[in-house]
């Protein structure tokens, strides 16, 4: 890595510098590891008590932590987000080489870009058409006729299947797979028909798609994921799903079929939301919520059994299964009770 | 897409035609999309509200809608197996070349049918057996001595591992992975100690497998799924389960080892089943359902616990871990009401 | 298979033999379908009822079960793991030709032991290590810089991200995805800005990584998978995260960013862990369990909803949404008893 001016990264980044302008930053560090000439960062509180002891040579922290500072300060409202600038600053853009290697097999009827960078054993199909700056890692497929904006990526081993359409500036971690079937099944007397899929992926730009993430192709019309959306690894969006723009979603959310969530969502680990639920804009759900209706409005929604010892747990799922009972004693005590002091009523006139 | 004749369609798919048919249809749409010359379908009643004012040539749809039809009808009691044929009678067949293409690997040993299909970048290991109509597409690994039955397809990226046994017409999607080791560890004072996997998978006819689903093969005896099944996508499936003919699994269930599920049983999407267990046939589960028994007998089974808002959920965790007092103070309520009954009844004595 | 003499079999897997040291053993198989010649096991009691009719040469089985046992026995505390042994004595090693395959694309910078073997379509990128006995499979993707110790395998379509560091006899299964992007994004008004991840994961010795399992390299730190672990399929691991030694892990368990996982703990399939917590040693989660804090002591810990009949579960979950009206309807009842009682010593005074 090369030496960064502590004053040009505060000022790109959109922090104020409380120290020495000229610090020579040469990487990033963890507070409790770093070493003289890194920049960390403190945006988790659980990490507060590693900072009067960093070594550091610049902290990225909020106003109220600045007094605990023991080395140049950035201060901002967002660390993380002035630390994401910076690492964006710092770190080496992945190597890109223009041109196809030897061992890629393009057909002839692919429209490919010179400046995009084909990695070795690629396979494009017909029709297919690739951007300016795209970048198509080693092992990658591009089905028939699918269309990539500029200056993607799609890491190593992405699948995509025929006629899907990827925005500009998109991300594709190794193993995701981009407009696989819809699981469209009709039953006939006991035996399941194949719905053919005959609709597409449209992927917008400014997105990113985790390792091993599927995105399956709509039944007529077509999966739609919006701008700036972020899926994380092993998230599965069934068909017909509409995802709308800046929504993330973490690892091993399962999203089924035509349900449309709305912008700026979040839904953490393990959620699962079922078909043809409509999700409002800003929507936000806990780790492994499952979601069974639709949610019109704004807000925070959860449904989860947090770990506890075993013994008490055993003790609660019992409970609950005796929770009908449990009821209708209440009920019968508050009938005893009523009768009781209407009895006492009687007796005092 | 070419024109179809609306009678045919609705003599072809065994609905019954009330209107024009001499209508032409050349596609497929949602009933609110639908142009002149689409044919549409109505089995989710959520989608009535568009039925009134679709422009579609023809609709398909249950008996008690057809007053609300504005034009061509084909009535059925299962309009979304009627659209699943006739989906079928107008799409494309995907395009297969019989042949391999010349990047593919293929070992000698191998005896590959001249009808079959070898997409580029594939790899077929020693005494794969490949049947007529296969098609393989680019980057599939065939491991040594896989079979796989006539008409047969495997779309991208697949992985089956060495012995695996494929049926007749089975579809599998990109990043599936047949025969991986299943998950046998004898602990050994705290180290992990790994049983070899020596049995495989057999997969029978008409099955279709999901993209990034995982199948492992067996430690002794085969891990088999029978015929018809259809498995979504990122599902794991353990070694030595057995899953009967005409099962559905929905996208993100794990079943863990040695589990037999019966037949013409469904498995919604997140669904989690212990291992050793015997699920009968016509067995249902809800979404996240996690399954730690055996059940003997069809039926609807659930165990989740659905999306309420965030404060409504804190309170009810909060309950159910005093659900074990509530349920002693209910007990000494109970007592107390029925001492104070015991006292009046000696009172009024 | 070979002829294996049971004496010697025993010897070498530290079981206590009864009966013939003589007798030959070419095969294993389960209790029920044995054959003569075959070595089966009784290790989970549910298959106990299998014992007494078996038709195997020689059983595997603790002390309490001999009486049963109609033929040859090798007696043993932890019959699973003498099973484990002598599976990996009786089953034929997989077949490695040192070398490289025609197909391979290896860059000249890679440094690759003459006893390796690359399979075919493999890539491997510029100053790769892979050391002595390693056998890469067909298909697999071998970032830049990344170092493989002696005798690992990786199957088949595994994928290594630059900079990756895998450990000595690490077997990594299909579909693997080691190395990818961390999910790491910050907010900036409503669009997500990324943070770049510049870490890299690695991987102890004698570690089982499963099929489409991914794990995500760190932010700024390394990942890091201790020596002996275990990671069965569809597993997601975030960045950061540390698993302690011999640690195993069932399917379809996703871990959150920056969590430490202790030593030899257990998770069961499909349990999440939220990010940044501390797990323990000898910590174990039971299936489908969401772990929300940190737990400092060894222990067994759940948070699940078992399946149970739809009717029973509609109506536990109604009574789950009442508690804090049945808690509140309690305190009520309380009340008015203590009254009662009060009422009753004041008339009793």
């Amino acid at each position: 890595m090369t030496t960064h001016r502590l004053g040009d990264l505060a000022r790109q980044a959109g922090a104020r510098l409380i120290g020495d302008a000229d610090c020579g930053i040469t990487g990033l560090s963890v507070l409790q590891e770093a070493k003289s000439g890194s920049i960390s960062f403190l945006s988790n509180s659980k990490y507060r008590k590693y900072l009067k002891t960093t070594k550091a040579s610049a902290v990225i922290l909020e106003q109220k932590f600045l007094d605990e500072c023991p080395t140049n300060a950035l201060v901002s409202d967002n660390p993380y987000l002035v630390f994401a600038k910076i690492a964006q600053l710092i770190a080496p853009l992945p190597e890109k080489k223009a041109g196809r290697h030897v061992s890629a097999i393009v057909a002839s009827s692919a429209c490919i870009d010179v400046s995009a960078s084909i990695g070795p054993g690629v396979v494009i199909e017909d029709d297919a058409v690739i951007g300016a700056g795209v970048d198509i890692g080693a092992g990658c497929v591009i089905g028939k006729g699918c269309q990539i904006g500029d200056d993607s990526r799609l890491v190593t081993n992405v699948t995509l299947c025929h006629g899907v359409t990827i925005g500009s500036r998109v991300l594709i971690h190794p193993g995701a797979i981009i407009g696989s079937d819809g699981f469209g099944l009709a039953n006939d007397n006991g035996v399941w028909i194949k719905v053919p899929q005959l609709g597409s992926v449209c992927v917008g730009d400014d997105v990113e798609i985790g390792a091993n993430t599927t995105i399956d192709r709509g039944a007529i019309n077509d999966t739609l994921i919006g701008d700036g959306v972020k899926l994380d690894n092993q998230i599965q969006i069934a068909h017909n799903v509409e995802i709308g723009a800046h929504t993330a979603i973490a690892a091993c959310v399962g999203v089924a079929g035509s349900t449309r969530i709305g912008k700026q969502c979040t839904l953490a680990g393990g959620v699962g939301v079922v078909g043809h639920l409509e999700i409002a804009d800003n929507v936000h759900f806990s780790a492994q919520t499952l979601v069974t209706r639709s949610f019109t409005e704004p807000g925070y929604f959860s449904g989860n059994l947090p770990a506890v010892p075993n013994s008490v747990w055993r003790k609660s799922i019992a409970r609950i299964r005796q929770l009908e009972d449990i009821a209708q004693r209440v009920r019968h005590l508050e009938k005893q009770s009523q009768q009781m002091i209407d009895d006492k009523l009687d007796q005092d006139i």
